[in-house]
């Protein structure tokens, strides 16, 4: 099979790989771009253990097309999506069944592959982590992202009322349209006045020099969940009083980490609660561009220059698969 | 009634409060004396709405005299102890009956006053804000103090290995002999390195230039709950990095500001749970000294000192109860 390399993101040609008790072999179509797969290129973040080191790639969309023994939750033929800890950017693919989620009908595979990263990643900081509910305000950094776009899709049906921020004005008001409540412009510098009254969750890809923030804008028994770091690692000046008195929460959460079990509870619930909106109609993936992947290395750029609303995704065959409106 | 009197811990004359639906008028016998009387008194933590401002005092032992329209929970004559938002340092004090636990047969007064703000808080901070279960590692600073030395004896019960910091080797000993797995002086500069493997929980009372380290002690999904800001209120050079990489939660937590609903739920699980211990002797109050109401200024200072193992109690009988050896 082809797969990608890395760092240099040439195509390379692999041994096809074989589905154990269990598992899945997918033929993949495409696989969606994350940060993580910049940093991961960047040598910041290794695949964990059990997972290809050198093909990148933690979300898939494709068919089914062979199963290993005992496998009960999909058939050859089936169009399936879902998340890995590495190797979506190869021709082939062998994800444990519990990792797999029904690509609803009528979806093509590259908007598939812009489902799982987004979506699942924003449903569980938001809900399951942040324990976010209808009636919470909510807070969102960099809400042009795919996670951001999602989230501002969800919050409707989720009765939140989402505050989204952005260093672009253009992108506040794509995602009001989409179903954020109000956008702040984190380039003005009384952007957190501009929040409003306190929030009961936030979710941070920032972190660094807007911790101190972030934690100020807080609710009593307010969470903050920190899911990147695009404005350093390092924060100063953590006013731990204010922790203890509003008995805040700040939580470090990855989906990459995480174990074949604890995905697939959470693939389970989000198949549950989340996935049927798609076929309504009231969720849809933000895709930016579908390239293909012989062009990877400028897709990478592409999402690295902060241009980008939505998910850049590449596809094994893009010219076949345009990308959405 | 008498009360002590804020800030000058004088006793003072104040009419008798009278309980309402599902309340009980209490004739206080004894008090627990807290480091957050300490800063309430300078200042820095005044009551919650809807408690007594100028009278201090967050936790009680004494006898239901009569109680409002609608109590079920106890009658008069009952022995109870429990929780407060402030108050506790007068002769008579309204609590709702949620707020109040029976004190376990055959125990003194001032012997139940030590118990409620120490074995609830370790609990609740260990197990219930912390998910400590039984084999993790749970690391508690500060093992000499109240807390502590509940802590100390709640892990064997709970099935975890408890290590615990001091500055003073004599605590630690002592804590040992109380069931501590392992004792750490903070007075040691390599001190992180002795506590060993990385641990599940840490309680932390220490905060400030503290928080960096507490953070690289943790496991993967570690979790760390700070109660206390002993070494100071602000962090500087906290590692996102690791709290992204390695899911790491840091909580404050504070019993004081919780309502009565919230409290009253804690007090019914830990009833069930770990009160039974204090009647097999598993469990049993740590006590410095019992000194009289009159005495409140010099207690004060003493519970300042850093010099007590185990907990400082005011009693307005202080003569008719002698400290337990």
């Amino acid at each position: 099979m082809r797969a990608l390399h890395l760092p240099s993101l040439e195509i390379v040609d692999r041994p096809d790989p074989a589905p154990g008790p269990g598992q899945l072999l997918v033929q993949v179509h495409a696989a969606g771009l994350n940060r993580a797969d910049l940093s991961q290129r960047a040598g910041h973040y290794p695949a964990p253990p059990g997972w290809p080191q050198d093909i990148p790639g933690l979300e898939y969309a494709g068919e089914v097309i062979a199963t290993g023994p005992g496998t009960t939750y999909f058939a050859p033929g089936e169009r399936v999506m879902g998340l890995v800890g590495g190797g979506a950017m190869a021709e082939r693919l062998v994800v444990h069944q519990r990792e797999a989620m029904a690509i609803p009908d009528g979806m093509t595979m590259p908007e598939a592959a812009a489902i799982p990263e987004a979506f699942l990643t924003a449903w569980d900081a938001i809900v399951r982590q942040g324990g976010g509910h209808g009636g919470h305000r909510v807070l969102m950094h960099a809400i042009g992202s795919g996670v951001g776009t999602a989230a501002a899709q969800l919050a409707p049906i989720l009765g939140l009322t989402l505050i989204g921020t952005s260093r672009t004005a253009e992108k506040l008001d794509r995602c009001r349209a989409l179903g954020m409540a109000h956008g702040v412009l984190t380039t003005e510098a009384d952007w957190p006045a501009q929040v409003g009254a306190p929030v009961d969750v936030i979710v941070d890809t920032l972190g660094g020099s807007y911790l101190a923030q972030n934690l100020a804008l807080l609710a009593p028994r307010g969470r903050l969940v920190v899911l990147g770091l695009m404005a350093g690692r390092s924060a100063d000046g953590v006013d731990l009083g204010l922790v203890l008195r509003h008995r805040l929460q700040v939580i470090g959460t990855a989906m990459r980490s995480r174990g074949t079990e604890e995905r697939g509870v959470l693939l389970e619930a989000f198949t549950q609660e989340i996935l049927p909106h798609f076929g309504r109609g009231l969720l849809r993936p933000i895709v930016e561009t579908v390239r293909p992947m012989t062009d990877a290395a400028a897709a990478y750029d592409l999402l690295a220059s902060n241009r980008t609303f939505g998910k850049v995704v590449l596809a094994w065959d893009a010219a076949a698969s345009p990308a959405p409106a």
